[in-house]
């Protein structure tokens, strides 16, 4: 399981199997979407597939997930969606109005997003041989005029911006799931990021270096990647992260750190300091953007890797996520 | 089941709910891949998710099938594939070769095509969750110079041609799975169309018409989509129909119609008549296209349905696939 957790175990899969393999291309830095050039016009092409458990949650749902899912891929990879394609692969004898209030959801995400859907494709598999449905969305995108995504461009000094509290997808999926006795006043995040990331484009676009969505794997697993893209050692303080109370309480319970928690509707940047307070400030203007914070800085030391500050003056390494405490989160 | 199986089922869950809920720009002709603009450049773009049972096959696999799909779909909406992306759900347990496997057989189809792989996601679900590996993939492409697929185009008197034999592929995946007693010397027909329509486009670009791949469902479905789409009748003439012993054969047996079984390496192609000689003769001197034919003709009449002239003077009106007789066949 954990091979599909997005963390250690998945990295390596990618870079083990598939990378040497498929990714012939590949520069190396393995990001959310790809640059490619058709007709001499630059596109953005992304996929992610969905198979999170409940189908509806709190906050979502898997078809809203798909959609924004993919959005997000593209706005952190500098590119806003304009269109997206959708598989389903669906279990015999799901009920009708279950695919057809996912299909809503998609369609409701599209609207809200303005992307338009341009294709599909649905299998169906024997009772059994699936969990309700899986879906699976790619999408391709036009560059956010001015800016440019590179974790070959962060420096030392450069701000670590974080969209907002860290977790809520995560633990509300794991509440859902009525497997713990826990309850929690709590809704997943997921959300289209794009307005926040054209917000931040036109207000400081020349200051972003670099953006990902902090989803399986959360903070932590987003922020190492970037540390080992770059070489340089991001470091975090811990009371500058926003985290709600339900969250941090069911992490404290169930042994788990926040920071490994997936999000789906937070964004990571970071900016060269001469724009961080301006970008801060176009973030927290935006709608949902008003938890927005500066959490860390990049540095020169640890190389490679992410050092929190604790609120009580100590410090720990904080790895990629290892093992998969929460599977089938997205 | 039969909403997955390409047929009436799929169409009416796709017409009746995707559709109108998800493809607000459509113009109503469903094609395989949809046509757009980035940046001034045209993009064409498709999906297809494969669950195909068995993973492996005699004549290929679902790593191979899905690159594969991926290609013929942009290659028979006129276009010349130039990135895909892949998304993997795996089942826990699933052996680390079975998946190497399918990975290589990804990268020699990418390799046979010149086609770039540059981006993926990998998904695990638990035991029981899955039956093996599901993959979907997308595709982007751009146009073949000098061609127009259009089923609006169409006109009574152009010639339907088919790139060769019928039902390979479904008669094959059915034999593999061993369920029946039956043994026969067949392989899958999967490959990429391509090189056979860049062909065609290169010796008769301006007589094309129309193109689709025959996969589930088969002639039969293709051809009265088509039908419907512009409004006129097609008339084949069943002699004329490659057809190999082995699933004439098996069909009889099973009381199955070739023209509804799945194939994954054929295409149909509505040419003019003035054009008709020169794409035969461009088919079959591209290899793999020896066993081309021209099988039929489109008239006025049956307006809207597939009318088959058989061997023995009479005539028989064959319908879209109803039900799916051969389920998970891609």
């Amino acid at each position: 399981m954990s091979h599909g957790a997005g963390g250690k175990a998945s990295r390596r899969l990618v870079e083990g199997l598939f990378a040497p393999l498929l990714l012939s291309g590949s520069d190396g830095a393995l990001t959310d979407a790809a640059h490619i050039e058709i007709g001499g016009a630059p596109v953005h092409f992304t996929t992610d597939s969905f198979v999170v458990k409940p189908l509806r949650f709190p906050g979502g749902s898997i078809g809203e997930l798909a959609v924004n899912g993919t959005i997000n891929d593209l706005a952190v990879s500098g590119a806003r969606a304009r269109a997206i394609v959708v598989t389903f692969i669906l279990e015999e004898g799901l009920s009708s109005s279950v695919l057809e209030a996912e299909v809503r959801a998609m369609s409701a995400a599209l609207s809200r997003a303005g992307v338009a859907m341009v294709g599909g494709d649905t299998k169906v598999v024997e009772r059994g041989k699936a969990d309700g449905m899986y879906i699976s969305t790619a999408g391709i995108g036009s560059p956010i005029f001015g800016i440019t995504i590179d974790a070959r461009t962060v420096r030392p000094g450069d701000r670590v911006l974080l969209s907002g509290p860290v977790g809520d997808h995560g633990i509300t999926i794991l509440l859902a799931r009525g497997e713990l006795d826990l309850e929690a006043d709590l809704c997943s995040d997921t959300r289209s990021v794009l307005p926040m990331v054209e917000a931040l484009a036109a207000e400081a676009g020349p200051g972003i270096r670099w953006m990902r969505d902090p989803t399986r794997g959360g903070v932590a697993t987003a922020l190492n990647e970037l540390a080992r893209d770059c070489g340089l050692g991001v470091e975090l303080l811990e009371e500058e992260i926003p985290i709600h109370d339900a969250v941090r309480g069911a992490c404290e319970l169930l042994g788990l750190d926040p920071l490994h928690i997936a999000n789906e509707g937070q964004f990571l940047a970071v900016i060269a300091p001469e724009y961080a307070d301006l970008a801060l400030n176009a973030l927290q203007q935006t709608e949902g953007g008003d938890d927005a914070r500066i959490i860390g800085q990049i540095r020169e030391e640890p190389a490679n890797a992410v050092l929190v500050n604790t609120r009580y003056g100590g410090s720990r390494i904080v790895d990629m996520l290892v093992g998969d405490p929460l599977p089938r989160i997205c």
